[in-house]
């Protein structure tokens, strides 16, 4: 035999059939992973744009039958919203922030994550951070609006950024706010850019590269207005592993 | 005479009028192409968005009248199909899809179409696949939302994947399905890109780069949303030739 | 139990660790899939750019070693293809198209691939294009520089055009060869925008989105100067599932 | 003095200032050119578009009052159409074309202008340039939906082609059909690119793109949907320098 | 029959297989259009660039051999054109432009076309401009470096700009001088965006972007750096239908 | 010590939280500034744009109380000027230009500031930087529609720019007046590109691509749309350092 | 006082000021800032790319003369590696990753960093990562081209996928690897896009988009071929908060 | 006459050609304009790149015998900087920053720029700076590499923000300096985004995008990598009107 050369004798749809093992629930336009939570620690959740109102319903429906510990629809206009709560009448919502969730089993929390943002526009990405750090079981400390065209607002929150397991910068426009944070902080920092602006913002595209070519080593950023994706990493990251 | 050149007396224009002998039907505003199914084997579809909803109904039933197998009109709204069913009371319809088709003289099916789609939002792209594909004259397989967030929900799939005759995988977002599925079908497979996603999904572009950049050889793509031109391509591919 | 919950106890990493059973060579900075063309009939072809020509003539040997019916490397200069001779004298190349490679148990030729190009430029690709045809078994009729802006050239290729069980289009700058065909033909075409051109070319990206946005259905494209890829797929449909 | 060197005393807005010695109409909002028909052969045209109703009508009765042989305001909603008849009620107008017009002095018919489109969608786009060609003084032979994805119907526009002082082709997604006039025409090809299509047509960027980088030399382009400079630089070349 | 419908006995390979009676030559890796120069007054021209110096040097000779009243390389770099000096020794050469040329049977001019550019850096493009004018049959007169930064200089070019059949403005960065000159020229303009500049001039990009988005109507573009487009349409303007 | 070495006991944060002594007013959502006009000269502006109607009147109002000199919301919508209008009765306001505004405590004006524009839907921008410049105690000098293509109409407007301290140039499409305006400014030149226009306008970035790229030196640019910007930067520079 | 106003009489420059107690070297053309790595755990990093070799030497000292822990050097062509080496003669050196360093006081590692990639192309970025992510105290495991398009060779990489306390994924053309990796690992995942691969890879920016667009909640993203970053953030991570 | 209608009797041509009696001076591929000086009060600069190396010296030359103040040519490389010293044995010339330059009468300093950078690598586009301010006679204090990711490096520049006239903010990658210097100076402030940086940075059009979208009002932009246009601005605010 070749050195270095493994081998064996399973075709790969065997292999990968086996995967078929693991737990979905098939609602015949989705396949609802009931499995993830348990792999990963979080719940899927449901991005509600592109689906229609009964589909957002029915999958979070399904979710919570098979056990989720939280159920989160996001970016869930008020039709999407209504149709959840006609089925969970208890699910809470947030208009703004355009959330709808329902907490069974959070687990208790561990680590803090500081979410700071550059304006009040950002709130509603603000919020959709905080709401999925907390369900996954951590603490969110939020300050809101301290960008760097008045950098004197970010002085009460360096505290809370200097004791963070993780720190969330959410912005839009020139993003500077996550270069600066990101030569500040002590733990990692995750930069969410937002579609906050006009012109020259390019819908949050600006942002987005300027975070990215920021030179302050120790940032990593997720999508525009990806609230979500932020708060589940840095609540991975604010609990660590177990 | 030199050498590999070769000479004529006709004029260009000479030639390409006796094109004007094929046959298509004028209406004015649309010249409605009567000779691509003989020449094709696949009718003319007709793309309603941009277009009046009458003129979509007159061009629908033209077809109809110049003896089409079967007639489609794709990305159309509840007005332009409205139009056509006034015209056309048989006809058939999907509102999701944004579909409205007669199916006059459908081909035997031929050959099989595996259809898989990354989330519930590829939902209306995967129908009008479908419906074109087997308006073509194949079977189609449809498996939905086996994206590779939960991989395992791909596992059911994998024998229609195997045993196709050519694979359409429609997503979204970052694409990666059609890479995986490409790495594994053992038929042609042709991506669709979708528009589904926000910010970073950069409304197809995203999963569009994604599929062409991918290494996986014997993958080919068409454009963002373009079901038609998969379902065509897949059906073609499919049957065969004759 | 749920409705259409699917359930198991392995673990995911149990499952694709079964994978691990199928073939591939460690070469510490490549792991070489000789497992790819028992599953899908094409060997891994080796992309040279990008690797050291050390790397390119290791991975080279690994595939031979390997057992591959055929051993290619794309997109190789001078020193690359150099290294490659060293190792393997019997090797073919040709320097335009940038390709190296040897056949060892190349399939006996089934169907027929149909080439055209719009212009002399296109060449290396349609080099490279043939090359990986040929290699998967199958034939390749090519026909160079036929573009638009002299549609007379066409005319000698439209016989084989027709017959083709696949045609693939390689076109750079306004890739309207690739629509011109994609109104002809019947069988499956597929379309290669190349990188040549300058200015309003943007580098084989006007003629990627020309082909995309064809109206003309029964169209698929790959990545642009993706001769390779065109190669696989058309290589794959006109042998069609045994 | 060196040599080469021109001098004088004027000072640049001594010169400039003699400029103001050509008529316009200052309406505060506006300074209507009505001088530009006397410079240039074609009256300033009103883009509706960015202005509210008012300021559209105001402009348009500006114009007729200065004198103008013709008025034509494009990019008219409804709401612009109806403030310009209420001022003007003898205007024609164009719902689908969203133009709206006067002929006053129309200069007597020279040349003639072909107008070829690729599909029904862009007929709105062949109107405006049909009436802007007309305005000026022109003869225009129209000819829709011949694109080439069923490229016998282009046959019957030949003659015209041939004939013609200038060639205005009128096309969104490929816009192949220019590339194939301007390998077939004898006359300027004026390529006018339009927004009709979705996804990979990127709002007529790629219709654009395609026709500035066709290898049809004797092809010139003008911006997405500009019906009306396709029509004024269709009819200066088909008029000639008088 | 319905009304509206033409149809015939003809297939369309038949038809276009007509056109194979027209002349031209196959050198295997190009189709030597020889019939262009019949059928459109201009012979087809050799973009350099892709090309081997080899496949140039054939091209050009096959085109002389073919009858064309005159042959140009564009964008030829030294190895290119001394490939064709070798093989053409009397051919005329421009290293600045890229160009080498060899003049036939030039038609005796008629028509003006007036040259303008912005900068000294837009030199090599104007030169290609007027050799291909010239090579078709028309009087160039030039005027270099009258950007509107110092628009003083444009002063002693306005009588040219007046009188001519057709004005070409060649320009990068901001390409403000097409603007400029759209305003005040009776005859047709073609704007030239050249790739002169850097940064923000995006490699002619923001040239062409502003060309297209002038609102001096009778303005139309061709592609980056394209002087050959430019020569061509604006000598057959110049010239006029015979 | 190593030369060069500047050091110290002081902590980052240490030094950062004296910032925190700087004012603002904390509202939860915001954090309002009102330390900026102390420090800059210039109050905070609200960029209604993205928040709430009563987050905008509550931002008004806190800059109100605290003191600011003048108070002015730009892009503000309907609904959002009446939620103003609805606390602050006393407020002005200019529906076309999207402001409302309160001037409580105005600098004594000191230099010129002109303004011209391009066109007449360059207009709502024009308004909003002659608002800014005049609350922050300067003179504006309007000159509306006086774009290029009709250069004549610049004429009158040349005084103005000749005795200006600063001169703002506010043009979508091909922006190509600031070009203009920059090679015969004496003061320093502030363009705006507006986003005015359609197709190869490109929402603005056309413009502000071809002002960046302009050859005239001595123009610098502010974001597309942003009078806001241009009015503040233009103000400081006609008043000058005291 | 207004409720919720902070207010204090400090000037914003005294605070900032007090920054200058903290120490970095001032060599001139740089400011060394020797305090980063008591402020945020990691050292300074020298980017060579941009810097004159002598700049990045004398940086290269000034930080360990100012007692860095470790210095390290990234994307440092031999010249630059050679002033380095002539300065500091024990550092160590990878030429394919371009990288050169110095460890002086490593901490003791704590936490695993698993690192993978989907090519062999990807290596120097690889390398990159494991230098950086090992200078600042961490374990790295790194498993290379275990990339989708043969799925198997990830098996045996996931046990590590799966204990780490942070995942590196490293890609470039499509990037689907981090989306797979993103839906296994329980830890947190960076993605690193590359600019490996021509063509539709758009130098990296399509492996960028598609991680941002993932669906794999948990997964950031650093710049294109920024190992430094990930391995700045992913030992952040995997080291935790002590 | 009509209510605000302006008429004359000159024409344009009449007007523009009084234009003609300014100075330039004519060198066939140039028209150096040596009437700037006296119309801006800056003279011409030779932009080098584009250019051959006799063009940029006989065109430094001819400024020289104009009469220009001074005379600056930029991005010129060693071999134009050598022609222009071989005619001009006294200019200076520095080669980090590709600058050559003759002072013959600077004016007396008047006002202070200040210059800051983000990082080493901008040293060349601050000196392009620096050059052109001092050339222009005002005075400019430099500080370098005082990025946002070690803010405390800032400190020191800040007296000079503070009291200059005009700042200039040299930044590429993030650009978030300008944005902390744009909220902190009470002078206009001018960005100059540099292509400094790889990948993400985008060769200048993250720092560029950035700067334009910051929320600090009083900010400008030139172009990517314009020192000269920056300098020229920032003189011309510094030294005000006279």
């Amino acid at each position: 035999m070749l050195e270095g050369v493994r081998a064996g004798t399973v075709s790969p749809n065997d292999a990968l059939e086996r995967l078929s093992e693991l737990p979905y629930r098939d609602l015949g336009f989705a396949r609802v992973d009931l499995h993830r939570e348990l792999r990963q620690g979080a719940p899927e959740a449901v991005l509600a744009e592109g689906k229609t109102p009964e589909q957002v319903a029915q999958i979070f429906v399904a979710l919570l039958e098979g056990g989720a510990g939280s159920v989160l629809a996001t970016r869930a206009d008020d039709t999407a919203r209504a149709a959840v709560r006609a089925l969970v009448p208890d699910a809470e919502e947030d208009a703004l922030a355009r959330c709808i969730w329902v907490a069974r089993a959070v687990p208790d929390p561990r680590g803090l994550v500081a979410v700071v943002s550059a304006g009040t526009s950002d709130g509603p990405v603000v919020r959709e951070v905080r709401i999925r750090a907390e369900l996954l079981g951590t603490t969110a400390a939020v300050h809101e609006d301290v960008g760097v065209a008045g950098v004197h607002r970010l002085a009460t929150a360096l505290p809370d950024i200097e004791r963070a397991d993780c720190v969330v910068v959410v912005a839009g426009m020139d993003g500077a706010l996550a270069s600066l944070v990101g030569g500040l902080a002590q733990g990692p920092v995750i930069g969410v850019p937002t579609s906050v602006g006009y012109g020259s913002a390019h819908g949050g595209s600006t942002a987005l590269n300027a975070m990215l070519a920021s030179c302050a080593a120790g940032l990593a950023v997720v999508g525009i207005d990806d609230g979500l994706g932020a708060g589940t990493i840095a609540a991975r990251i604010a609990r660590g592993r177990e």
